[in-house]
């Protein structure tokens, strides 16, 4: 079946475009921000929504898995071949917070199509990817005539991706029967550019946290008594400052245990790739490149660990000035990890370095939002060359590698299921995840659609050779 | 007159306590917020229910005076008596922001009588100081059986002290010969406590600021750029962990310049008053101190110049985690000033300072609110006798000296004017100046009526002296 040609897939995708496009966007309406506790009722909306959609899909088995926190979707389609090889796509429902004011030009959970793109929260990250899967393994079946996927096929949509996926790891212990699989396929990372189709072979990993500082029991006159007692506003500051030395490195005592050094080949895969840095700059929006010494941009986004404020306040934040020393203050931090990083050694290490830090007469809590670990794919695995060869009919291009600076939950799938990870993705950087404006090229969505059509059929026959 | 029995004074301002406070809870009620533009209505409402109460107080003349910003209310009632001295009684109608939600267990413009305390924005700082005029120049009148007071009493009260006077400069300079005096009676200090009545010598000076730094053009992915990118929270941070040394001294450059150490004599005068670190901290609600090196708690707050943040903000603030790379930040900066010290070349070097300090990548912009000047009077001035001989007449006490950490225009008065600045106040630290639950004591409130019955006697007198 990896023979059917591959403009006959393409013509057949083509008819079903536009009805699968009208589902989405109804999809992409259900504003499922896992990290607001008031948008939980959305959040369980939409695992219902794309549980109603993967039964229409042709699923024989859709279930709703609760979790601690928001739900989870999970689906079976058997082979019904006995040496097929059993796969597992994983991607997430939940998005990110998104609030017109925030710069969007148009209402985030209100879907625009506009210039061949489709504008809306979780657009790319990661409904749109998740939803491709559902046309493309009809793709499968009409190009192949079969009535069922030519591998075990499963499907795991968590709902707290964007909230560091606190529960994942457990939900995977907990059915990780059902789970099993020979390969893993995450469905919720990016490729180069529309112009350089590539395959990622890993993500970082990510723990984030709050620290709240509390000083005066209420905000008290910055004449009065300010220069004589500790201001959390300021502590909070020297916080987040101490996080960096001189070089950009993290001071956090054994941030950078148990991490390799890039090797000089993996240095020069990433030189190959057409990276111009004033492009980079225009896709960031930024206006400048500041970083760890000794490190390449490319470098320092996909194989260093990172500190970042996502957030800091305290104090008077209204028009004009009030002069007070405030009673508290919030600091939102989140850590990159690299393969060879434990979280928990970093968050016990950071807590010490936080409690450590502050004077007396500033109380302070840290609470940590959960970790994703880092993850890492061979260059030379089967699985991840039939990943290459199924981009490689969709888009008739050479297939380049990359990594991913963000992070997902792969590593603990690869951890529990003891099963490789292999990245799909078909966004690119410019389409605003967690920003505003976030967007998917209707094209790679596409394209993304006739990749999934053509993999199951060349994981079906890795999966084989690796049996014998 | 200064002999009228101190008794006969009290008794007639009883019998008019009543309607003097109900007079005050009205004007408390008008919200003159002068650092929320959406205010500026009520700033106005305010300075006009003030002219209104000084026509009926009996000053033949009230006038409103604009200014770039807020209004002023000046008035005036001659002597009549043509060696009489002329005395300039300073304070403000505008006060600091409150929201019941920051803290306040009553609405912060709906003034609440309880245990012999008045709570509300402005009760002590500064409607309740100023107010307390109306009363005592009403009772110096009736003791005296005078139709005019002994001295030409002048009141200048200002409507944006709480926003650093900002055009109060300009409006002393275009007024100076209206303004001419002998004296400046500041009334918008405090004093030690309720039971060591003391007169305030100084106060300390006031440039505050606000930088914006702008880094992406919008939130961007932490995970896709994080790490390879200048951060505008970080940079803010930074600036702010950066004003300090491990000194606790201001690192602006030139901060310190021109200020005279404190001399053993002020240190021991400082060190004679009834000073209870402990009890200090639970009316700065504070839980340690901390501070500039080599000084007291006192020394800190009176005679040391200091930077303090008043409010930082940048990212995501709500609940959970967000994994961005923020916009923008914002740093609200207060810098305390002792004399010697010149604030326009201290917003120079910090605007320089700021600007050595940010990365390529972060777009910034400083704003200065306007700055207050310092100002000191000798202790052995005749005019500072003399309100110390009518708060010892109204307080049957010993009176002492003190120093006020907070700021006022008083300096801008003495520049312009070239009269003495004196203070009287009756506040104490407990009232909650700029905090939640702001509030005056009756009891010392009415000790200012009667401090200031006897005053305009008191300073009559030295003033025909001083003009022997």
């Amino acid at each position: 079946m990896s023979n059917t040609p591959d403009s006959a897939v393409r013509t057949w995708i083509e008819g079903h475009r536009a009805a699968f496009l009208d589902d989405l966007v109804e999809w992409l309406r259900i504003p499922s921000v896992s990290a607001d506790p008031g948008r939980a009722s959305d959040v369980r909306r939409s695992a219902e929504w794309l549980q109603a959609k993967l039964k229409e899909t042709g699923f024989p088995a859709v279930e709703i898995w609760e979790t601690a926190g928001a739900p989870a979707v999970f689906a079976e389609w058997p082979s019904g071949e006995p040496d097929a090889p059993t796969v597992l796509v994983y991607g997430h429902h939940d998005v990110q917070p998104a609030a017109r004011e925030d710069g969007w030009h148009t209402e985030p959970f209100e879907p625009v199509v506009k210039d061949g793109r489709l504008y809306a929260r979780g657009a790319a990250d990661d409904k749109g990817q998740v939803f491709f899967h559902t046309l493309g393994v009809r793709a499968h079946l009409a190009a192949t005539g079969r009535t069922a996927p030519a591998v075990n096929l499963k499907l795991l949509v968590e709902g707290e991706e964007e909230s560091g996926s606190p529960n994942f790891p457990a939900l995977v212990r907990a059915h990780a029967d059902r789970l099993a699989c020979d390969a893993v396929i995450v469905s919720d990372t990016g490729m180069w550019s529309a112009d350089t189709p590539t395959v990622c072979t890993g993500m970082r990993g990510l723990t984030d946290c709050q620290i709240d500082l509390y000083g005066p029991d209420q905000d008290i006159h910055s004449g009065s008594f300010g220069g004589a007692v500790p201001n959390p506003a300021m502590e909070a500051a020297r916080l987040a400052a101490a996080l960096h030395d001189e070089q950009h490195r993290v001071t956090i005592p054994g941030f950078y245990d148990g991490i390799a050094e890039l090797t000089d080949a993996e240095r020069e895969l990433f030189a190959e790739l057409p990276f111009d840095e004033q492009q980079w700059l225009r896709t960031a929006h930024s206006h400048g490149t500041l970083g760890e010494a000794g490190y390449s941009t490319l470098e320092r986004i996909w194989a260093r660990p990172t500190a970042e404020v996502n957030g800091i306040g305290g104090g008077y934040q209204g028009p004009g000035g009030k002069t007070i020393v405030p009673s508290s203050a919030q600091l939102k931090l989140s850590f990159r990890l690299v393969a060879g990083q434990d979280a928990e050694v970093i968050e016990r290490s950071l807590s010490a370095w936080v409690a450590d830090r502050l004077p007396e007469g500033i109380r302070h809590e840290v609470t940590f939002w959960g970790a994703t670990r880092p993850c890492l794919t061979p260059l030379d695995h089967p699985a991840l060359q039939a990943v290459v060869r199924a981009m490689g009919k969709a888009f008739g291009q050479k297939i380049r590698f990359t990594r991913e600076g963000g992070s997902g939950p792969a590593a603990d799938l690869q951890d529990v299921l003891g099963a490789p990870v292999l990245f799909l993705g078909i966004s690119v950087p410019s389409d605003g995840w967690h920003a505003p404006n976030e967007k998917v090229e209707l094209d790679l969505l596409m394209k993304g659609v006739e990749t999934a059509a053509h993999l199951w059929g060349e994981l079906a026959e890795t999966g084989r050779t690796g049996r014998d």
